[in-house]
């Protein structure tokens, strides 16, 4: 009786947990989305706004940092429900940093649009990444949500077309800034922003990996376990 | 007798994660240090081993979060102790990010040597900050060896100082790809190991924040606590 009433009020619990992590994701989405606004139409106001909900964020890291902790004194889970708890202290880690690279465009954007650089060089471009990044965080918490392994797999490949896509617009810029120096300073915080992109879409993939913890109980990180069971369809 | 004797057993268990934990710490600082002798000295082969470390440097952070989970299940710790474990895990994270970033420089070293770059500039003053973030990273882990509060109050603001450091590399670098646009290339790659030193001294903040935790039981991250307490000497 005691073993059964503890694992309901544990189940409870951690879906009280859960339900704020997609929260918390959702706001992180929503300011990455805002920050890339703010790099292509050079709203300051609405890229201050992106700033200022970093202080949000951040408030929901400790404090579900917190609620887990408190669900394993109260509940003392068993090994396999411990794991949902490890991962989702892992992947609370990852969010926030999602929100902190997301601050860091709208910091790049505004300083970018203060300096009255009306179009920005290479946007279409990051565009492009930047819509990619945003489709594997969705799509990441959305496994997340689920509980859907067929989907974190087949997201830990994008990741790499995002890494792939990064280094060209890399080497792109690079050209680009030989060619006429005067784009240079504009040209660094085109890519300052690419690499926020790019490591949000780490985080992404981070986040379908424990996705992989939590449903399979296996530790995939560091390993290709992804790539051997793309094809095979698991 | 039960209770005493769990606790015995917890102490025991959490020693060995700690002493592991430390060693994982001075393995990626090696690490660093190593990737900062191969941009300076361009030797290939370090550069390469430095890669290939991270391979250990993964293993432990999986190894050392299972370790972590199982003191969970089976020592069932009072909040208390679960605050140390819990900073512990982020401790982890932090300490593989830091040999991520470490291999990052190697590669990016590896790529400047290799195109025959023989002497490279703003050398001197990549120097300076990653001595600072390796010092900072060392005094961290010797703070949460020996859970000493006010150090690691100290170092929260070093970290500032490296980042101020960083951005005046940036402003720096930038001014000289304009004079010189040839040396676009490589001053990039300079700009990337800059980055990276910066990230590592975030990470060893972040540990000293966690040192912090663990002997307040306060979570300061997001707030201004090691500011407001390093004058009051607290």
């Amino acid at each position: 009786m005691i073993g059964e009433h503890s694992s309901k009020q544990y189940d409870s619990d951690l879906e009280t947990i859960r339900s704020k992590v997609l929260l918390m994701g959702g706001l992180v989405e929503r300011q990455f989305q805002e920050a890339m606004n703010v790099f292509h139409n050079g709203n300051i106001a609405a890229g201050e706004r992106v700033i200022k909900d970093d202080d949000q964020v951040n408030l929901l890291e400790v404090e579900l940092d917190n609620a887990c902790s408190h669900l394993i004194v109260r509940r003392q889970p068993t090994a396999n429900d411990l794991r949902v708890v490890m991962a989702t202290v892992k992947v609370i880690t990852d969010l926030e940093r999602v929100g902190d690279e997301a601050a860091k465009i709208a910091r790049t954007a505004i300083h970018l649009h203060k300096r009255g650089i009306g179009s920005i060089d290479h946007s279409e471009t990051v565009r492009v990444i930047a819509t990619a990044a945003a489709d594997l965080l969705h799509d990441a918490l959305d496994a997340l949500a689920r509980l859907d392994e067929k989907q974190a797999i087949k997201l830990i490949s994008d990741d790499a077309i995002i890494d792939r896509d990064f280094r060209s617009i890399m080497r792109n810029v690079i050209t680009y800034m030989m060619e006429d120096p005067r784009t240079i300073s504009a040209s660094m915080d085109t890519l300052w922003v690419a690499k926020a992109i790019e490591r949000i879409g780490d985080h992404a993939k981070n986040i379908a990996e424990f996705v992989i913890y939590i449903v399979e109980g296996k530790d995939i990180r560091h390993t290709d376990y992804a790539a051997t069971h793309l094809d095979a369809g698991t």
